[in-house]
């Protein structure tokens, strides 16, 4: 098989990927395309656009992710499919190519195979999930949905006063949040599931090396933190007789930090919400809620911290700490690893092997017996979530072209050559 | 003169603030009735109707002051007005009580005088001022603004992203904020200013003294303490290479908490607002917002904790601190304190000269040399801007009785009796 007859073209995956970018984009804070909001409404009508000019069959299942489909041209079409794709949705301030890179890729990679001229003998598919970064409530939302594992209750849930939740985001689109079931299909319907993101972090760029190959995604663990206190009048109540809820919380935050760091290197965490109620300058806070965000490729390093952490919060009176959101981590599968490491050899490009300390969708596949894999290409200066995020696209070609190829491998292992 | 005449109905006073308690009531929250918020509005509009039934004058200036106005049936029109007040907006999940007392108290007195059959022999106003609680940026925005005293583009700023500015909520009342000097009035169309409001602090329910007589008011300073960082993704970024801005928050509002209380029981301080950006769970904090409200009757002590604020911000990489809002304590006026006392000591009500910790409109007055007086009646438990602030109807009656014949007292000194 003649695997460089598939052909990336950089230019056409630049302008996808530059396009995409000026949805959400706000002067000097990046891009503001949190799952569902008018900017990111705007941005998947335009891609749902370019998946149709690829020649694919779009639609939209009940949890709003978006499914571009593309039978083989002889064959059955109900075998089942090798689907890629990731997310177009962003963060609060975030970058371009977090998510976008992925489907941006994987409508590239879907254009090129067609155009090699080369059998495509099974499926194929190019998903863009909703919500990965659980802007609502919790991430990876519609990977989750297409297999079922939304919690009763989860659509109505969303992290702070004033901001909408899933379900009012979803009825404004015209679906019923009650019939998101409809959007879940057999895991017997995926050959494989592929993803390319950017690394979201400095090893690749550090190396030098344009391609990451994925082994395992960290355990992701978000906890919510309540402290109570007593609201009361800034000018009028002594100091000694107040119940400051920020002032308890601000020693929550210091000592978590401090157990986190000296865990060692192979867990990461972060308080990156805090809300004070009521909220006013005036107004000693009453209650405070933060979120914890906990990683490690270490499960026992995750349980010792997540049990210090435990500690701290119980010996401050009136605090509490529940788990929003407990994700495994996984395994990517070994043969598609080879199948990545092949493509790479093949046109001599240098990767190396990594662990993932970001969630992705793709998590969503290996409990299932979807057998995954997930391709990283260098962002500069680590940088991800930030209005700094940037990347080669010279990387992002190199990244494409491997993933176009491990699908076409994928394809054909255990077809007659 | 028999001030008996003037009998205060407390019945009347009570519906009144229950009516307007009303206004901005959520279920379990408090009140929500912000500068011009729509419940503001509403509350203002039935108060002006209740203005003009108590047979006041009514009109709002370019700063959105409310001024009900009484003119005396004999003597010339032109002459200085006594004038009592308060405001009518909360702060976030108030209380009932908190401004409200005021204006209605200054209503209920302003009706009993009338009905007493007492000469009146000089104006007298009843004023609503806009925005006491600086929901908007600063304080006391709508007294500060009838003496020309608006910084310079001050209604432009707002206190946090997403919230109005008052120059917007100005002008979605049809008004400019360019000409808001039009508000402006001479001290000298003032002979006096009186203000009756709530302690906010727990002083006169514990010694069972059912008024405050207040003989000055704290010095205020707000600030506001940035803190920059370098954002990131939550899951990638190793601990040690990072600049999380809220670890770095939360260091300080320790150690700022610490310094207050070492200084002693003469000063108050509170950091009720922070905000961090872009504030996302799996987002390092990249920057932290904070403001500090700062409050003393004595000088020397104010200026030695602000002293020791600065140094703990600027020992901190990326902080800084900068003032928001400097006010002067302000002493009330002796003879006026006198009047009160003579009101008090006629109708054998006990009373307890006292400071108050709390800002107030009040504070306006005094360095205009316009002879102002501030009764307290006591609240429950000392809780004030929370949902549980609450008084004795019959504690707000005996209230506006010594307010009304204070009134009567002034407007009747240097008269022939």
């Amino acid at each position: 098989m003649d695997y460089s007859l598939i052909q990336i073209k950089e230019e056409r995956l630049r302008k996808d990927l530059l396009d995409l970018a000026r949805f959400g984009e706000e002067a000097g804070r990046g891009l503001k395309r949190t799952a569902l909001s008018e900017a990111d409404l705007a941005a998947r009508q335009w891609f749902k656009e370019r998946m149709k000019e690829a020649g694919l069959k779009v639609y939209e299942d009940a949890a709003a992710n978006i499914i571009g489909r593309l039978d083989p041209k002889s064959g059955p079409a109900d075998q089942p499919c090798i689907a890629t794709g990731s997310h177009i949705d962003t963060v609060f301030q975030g970058g371009r190519f977090d998510g976008a890179l992925g489907i941006c890729a994987g409508l590239e990679a879907l254009r090129a195979m067609q155009e090699s001229g080369l059998p495509i003998p099974c499926p194929l598919e190019l998903l863009v999930f909703t919500d990965e970064e659980g802007s609502h409530f919790a991430g990876t939302f519609g990977s989750r949905a297409m297999f079922g594992q939304i919690k009763e209750g989860e659509t109505e849930k969303s992290r702070g006063t004033g901001r909408p939740t899933l379900a009012q985001d979803l009825r404004r689109m015209g679906k019923e949040p009650k019939q998101i079931g409809q959007a879940v299909r057999s895991p017997s319907e995926f050959r494989a599931f592929l993803e390319l993101h950017i690394e979201q972090g400095p090893v690749l760029e550090t190396m030098g090396v344009p391609i990451g190959i994925v082994d395992g995604i960290v355990d992701l663990h978000r906890y919510l933190i309540q402290v109570t206190g007593q609201a009361g009048h800034a000018g009028t109540t002594p100091m000694l007789v107040r119940d400051d809820a920020l002032v308890k919380a601000a020693g929550i935050i210091t000592r978590v930090n401090e157990a986190i760091k000296s865990a060692g290197p192979d867990i990461v965490g972060t308080i990156g919400e805090i809300r004070v109620n009521p909220g006013a300058i005036n107004i000693i806070p009453g209650e405070v809620e933060m979120a914890l965000d906990l990683r490690s490729l270490k499960k026992e390093t995750l349980a010792s911290v997540k049990e210090a952490i435990g500690e701290i919060v119980n010996s401050v009176s009136k605090a509490r700490i529940e788990p929003i959101l407990v994700k495994e981590g996984v395994k990517m599968d070994p043969q598609i690893r080879e199948l990545i490491k092949s493509s790479c050899r093949q046109q001599g490009i240098p990767f190396h092997l990594m662990g993932s300390g970001a969630g992705h969708d793709a998590m969503t596949f290996p409990p299932l017996n979807i057998p995954t894999g997930m391709i990283f290409i260098p962002c500069k200066e680590g940088k991800s979530h930030c209005p700094d995020e940037d990347i080669s696209f010279q990387d992002a070609a190199i990244g494409t072209q491997v993933l176009a190829e491990t699908i076409m491998r994928i394809a054909l292992a255990n077809q007659p050559v």
